[in-house]
């Protein structure tokens, strides 16, 4: 039966009946029928962030642990253009995410009123675009644009004028989006992925991304790896990841491509499953941004494909039974110790709860943990996939609204935790599981790497400043307690492992920083 | 004499050469060639912003000052659109603002590695774009882009390789950049302006933006206005506007275009002198975009032009000789007055030091005090231009950096507040001497004011939930403590004038929240 509905009632009725359930968002005036539309038409439960990119990191988070589509609601282009970092990094995650982005009434375009401006090209660099150009077609955009982002495993954007949400109409009810669903990998690349396996032994190399990463696909692998004795890599930054619960222990492909380059170049087969092709992450003078030899990658599978069954049907072609063990645990840390990278990755590897999920942003504690996860109890990872700094706290608030029942830990570094802290309001609103460990060595490390890199060991005045954020130092458990997260300080291992195991013990959100 | 330097050092040879002395920078892995310059090549200060949007709100508030470009350095696509807001309000602003974005090692591009982005697309929605394509067009490209700035008061983007960067060549001195220039207004503008305006009488309307509310400006405009009894408005949202010290009262154009429409409708002749036309802010069922009557728009001056030599003229054209006077003082508020809207205003603009500059964001305190400000001492005004929130601090960042010889003041909402909250960490490291007044009424006030307007009094709770900060209240004590800034609460008249006074007169970063 048709119903006379605003578009804004629309759209939210055609989304809801499409799946959606979460709406992370920051309205503006060109938005508010939308506002009053999320109240009048049940189903979606919206979620305010004091930023866009929290908004838009914490659909990328949530996606990742549900596979479907969360919407966001910005405003106008301004606020789409806050919010395509962290949609940069969902479109390089392979995560559908759909942006409903308010536009001037449409009669009020040409006039160039103040915030106007060219939303449509900003929206497609990070995905497909929608554009409603009438009332009748709100249904039906809002539809296809889910479809979109769960068909290419994507982000789209819807752009509605602030007139076509308010007009009233019939409308029908909406046909609903597809289901997500990964496209099946034919069975003469399986055979020829085998055949090369086969032929490569144990110098062969099988790196897994996309869904190869779920528990099967990495059991599948782990047989393989223990039938043919060839070496499993994790793509360096996996949207997703199971670790740790007697899975096997993968390493991630090393981040510097020189040390990638080594691993791969002896191979006579890479096999990739669910990984985009293993490139250089920069392009270095004298180093080819092409990781493997010629002729020896072999695609099993593309990221948006269905990597973990491709796998399960290797294994079987290969004759593969049981899986590699996840070897030997590492040493816990002394009490005293002070923090480090390595000391605060074995501390959370050790403490982390069953079941928890693991949102790691930045190098300094985010490698250590990896390497010392591997004989973790169960839990999943989510990194950061584009390099868009400014991801791991949204991230982290969306995958705690996707999975109320499981603890949530963002293992982050200052300096990108610094771009989204706003993320913490969020968290303590929502009253979210989610547990912040701050590595806060108060410098941008990475680029003191990189200065090194380029040949600049002695830095100049404007270098050293440029890289350092010690003048003046961030007192992070200020900053969480203004944003209403209850904030601890923890400055040795026995600290670390006190104040962590409390957090995620007692619910809701906390933050720890670590003084590195 | 042609010397052998890296591609970096050339662009920031040909940047300082152009007169470009400050760079607001939060440079990544493919700016380190550029940060290295920084140091070896002398004239260009080099400013750390923890987010790119306080970066480019910076550039804005600087130029805005100065009223020369400064530099932006931001990190690949993600950087420059996490700058993209405040970049739009510096186009609105007419304001000069040069970004350099890196971009991945040309070789490196095809292979679309995780950071790779259209970064083109991006810079094209808000100016002009120069993708430097070798070595040899570095300090070309770079001239060029400055050039565009101050000839088209706008924004420009260098777009440069990291091997461009790196690459050693011999460089010629690059000639330097055109300084800005605004066009000048043909002699018959003027003429049929002065003869529209005689005609209308005390009926007419004079609407001054740009260059126009240059003290200058606006004493030419307080004559005409007194020889022929016309009104003057300001544009709603000036990039720069100076005030008080015995300038004539000027009234900004109400914002709701109801308002604005009813003090335009009724005049045979708007004047607009430097200002855009005068259009609604937002398109609402049944009020018309174009806020004067068919026919009575004239155009004196556009808002790159020269407004205030136009209005020089126009003014002996009509042998307007005595300025009006600045109107009666406001009775100051009583010491036991609680904080609001008006009350705050009356406050900072009675205790306002000489020569300050005030960046004003956000409404609650906004509109009081530049109505108030009318008989302050002499000041200038910086104002959101283009609507994209979190520009108040940033602005007032770039203000301080551009004229550390002047007390800058930031009146600044809550909600808009938290989006660049991060700029206060730049303003302690570099000791600007800058005083924040945070109107914490913990509410998107304007959205409820907006939902109104569409009808919806009675919120729903989820649209309740989406205009409130209020739960948790954000502790904007604790987040200044948290960026190195002293920070104090007033909750009445007496204390807001106390502790504001104290700030202003100690030098340094200070943060007062007002409780509304």
């Amino acid at each position: 039966m048709a119903d006379d509905v605003t578009g804004a009632e629309a759209l939210v009725r055609a989304a809801a009946h499409s799946g959606a359930e979460v709406c992370f968002a920051n309205p503006g005036t060109t938005e508010m029928p939308l506002v009053a539309a999320l109240d009048r038409v049940p189903g979606v439960r919206a979620v305010l962030g004091l930023h866009e990119n929290v908004c838009t990191g914490a659909a990328d988070g949530y996606a990742r642990i549900t596979g479907t589509a969360a919407l966001t609601l910005l405003h106008l282009g301004p606020g789409l253009a806050n919010g395509l970092a962290n949609l940069h990094n969902a479109r390089r995650a392979n995560t559908p995410v759909v942006n409903i982005v308010g536009d001037h009434t449409s009669w009020h375009l040409p006039y160039e009123a103040p915030l106007t401006s060219d939303i449509a090209a900003l929206a497609a660099t990070v995905g497909t675009v929608h554009t409603v150009t009438g009332r009748a077609s709100i249904g039906e955009a809002t539809r296809t644009a889910i479809d979109d982002a769960h068909r290419l495993l994507g982000v789209s954007t819807v752009i509605v004028p602030a007139d076509h949400q308010q007009h009233r109409a019939p409308e029908q009810p909406a046909k609903p989006a597809s289901a997500p669903s990964r496209a099946p990998v034919g069975g003469d690349t399986v055979k020829n992925a085998a055949a090369r396996l086969r032929t490569a032994g144990s110098r062969g190399v099988l790196l897994l991304g996309g869904n190869a990463l779920s528990r099967e696909g990495q059991v599948a692998a782990g047989r393989i790896a223990a039938k043919t004795g060839l070496t499993l890599y994790s793509e360096t930054f996996p949207a997703r990841a199971e670790r740790g619960g007697g899975l096997p222990a993968i390493d991630r492909l090393p981040y510097f491509p020189e040390t990638a380059a080594a691993v791969l170049r002896e191979a006579p087969a890479v096999v990739v499953a669910g990984a985009e092709d293993p490139v250089a992450y920069f392009g270095y003078e004298g180093v080819p941004s092409m990781l493997t030899r010629p002729g020896t990658l072999v695609r099993l599978a593309r990221p948006h494909e269905d990597a973990e069954e491709a796998l399960l049907e290797l294994a079987d072609l290969l004759g593969a039974v049981a899986p590699a063990g996840p070897g030997p645990a590492f040493e816990p840390p002394g009490p005293d110790e002070p923090l480090s990278g390595r000391t605060v990755g074995q501390v959370v590897a050790s403490c982390l709860p069953e079941h928890a999920i693991v949102s790691v942003e930045g190098g300094t504690s985010g490698y250590p943990f990896y390497t010392a996860s591997a004989s973790s109890v169960g839990h999943t990872v989510l990194t950061n996939t584009g390099g868009a700094i400014g991801q791991g706290l949204p991230c982290a608030l969306g995958a705690a609204i996707a999975a109320p029942d499981r603890p949530v830990v963002a293992l982050q570094s200052d300096g990108s935790g610094l771009y989204t802290a706003q993320a913490l309001w969020t968290m303590a609103r929502e009253q979210t599981d989610v547990t912040v460990l701050v590595a806060a060595n108060h410098t941008y490390q990475v680029l003191r790497t990189e200065l090194s890199r380029h040949g600049n060991d002695d830095f100049g005045a404007q270098a050293a400043a440029l890289t350092s954020l010690a003048d003046p130092r961030v007192d992070w458990v200020a900053l969480a307690g203004a944003f209403g997260v209850p904030a601890f300080r923890a400055t040795c291992v026995a600290e670390l492992r006190h104040t962590f195991t409390d957090a995620v013990t007692s619910g809701g959100p906390h933050l720890i920083e670590m003084a590195l």
